[in-house]
């Protein structure tokens, strides 16, 4: 039994989903979404946001991690902005002991509906699918989850000998 | 006495300058240049340059902290990289209790030469100058120290009521 935490970093909101797999059997556990301030500044957005994923790293003690690759935004300040909180989130990850994975898009479009071109409403259809009874905090929750089930298949066929 | 630290936040080399403010002298203190390995994974990168500035924090004991604004690359994947390296310099000075200073590149310039439009050059023959004695690690090691003058200038008018 493996539990798998995926990861959707942003300052403003991190979407977080846990899932358990065994074998080839995948589960929900809980989702959520770890908010900042805005009216604070930036140093202290990124100590609360270090401060939340600590505390539900170690509530919840999983054994690895996974988030998108990031698609590199055309507004280079917003990419910075981004940048900052997955470098605190990737360092959360790191400390708590945890190797993470990181996926492009594509691919996680591929893992969780079966073609790197899906829609997004696609992708959070089939994680309602794929983890039924899951009550999904919201768009980047349910990200995190389609990284996590991503993460899911890629260890599972390492294992398996099929990749 | 407020003892001042500068930091130039980047994933290969991140410069640090400490230096000492009474009134109006500054003294250098110490400086020196944070490296993670390029052979290694993002995450572990995040994580030994937050385990190396923790420890400096640790042992220094800053009372503040100053970083410049980032200039924004023109490559993406570059500004990415710095953000990443960035968050986890803030945060790491955040969680050190310290409150951090963010100063425009132009505003170091004018505090350190006296001109907004000064060569980089001419910002590491004035540190030199400021800084009598001080054995600079490098050049991003001087650009913390820039930054570290501008914000023990930008405390001292503060407190004479100038600004």
């Amino acid at each position: 039994m493996t539990l798998i935490l995926g990861l959707d970093p942003g300052l403003g909101t991190t979407g977080w989903g846990l899932i358990r797999a065994e074998g080839n059997r995948l589960s929900h556990v809980a989702n959520g979404q770890l908010k900042t301030d805005s009216k604070e500044s930036l140093p202290r957005r990124l100590s609360h946001l270090a401060a939340q994923l600590d505390a539900l790293i170690a509530d919840r003690a999983p054994d690895t991690a996974a988030v998108e690759e990031v698609f590199v935004n055309k507004n280079p300040q917003s990419t910075l902005k981004l940048g900052q909180a997955r470098g605190v989130v990737l360092l959360c990850a790191a400390r708590g002991g945890m190797d993470v994975g990181e996926y492009a898009a594509r691919l996680v479009k591929k893992a969780v509906v079966g073609t790197g071109a899906a829609e997004k409403a696609q992708v959070h259809a089939m994680i309602q699918r794929l983890l039924p009874g899951a009550q999904i905090a919201g768009a980047d929750a349910a990200d995190a989850l389609a990284v996590a089930i991503t993460h899911a298949h890629h260890v599972a066929s390492h294992r398996s000998g099929l990749v």
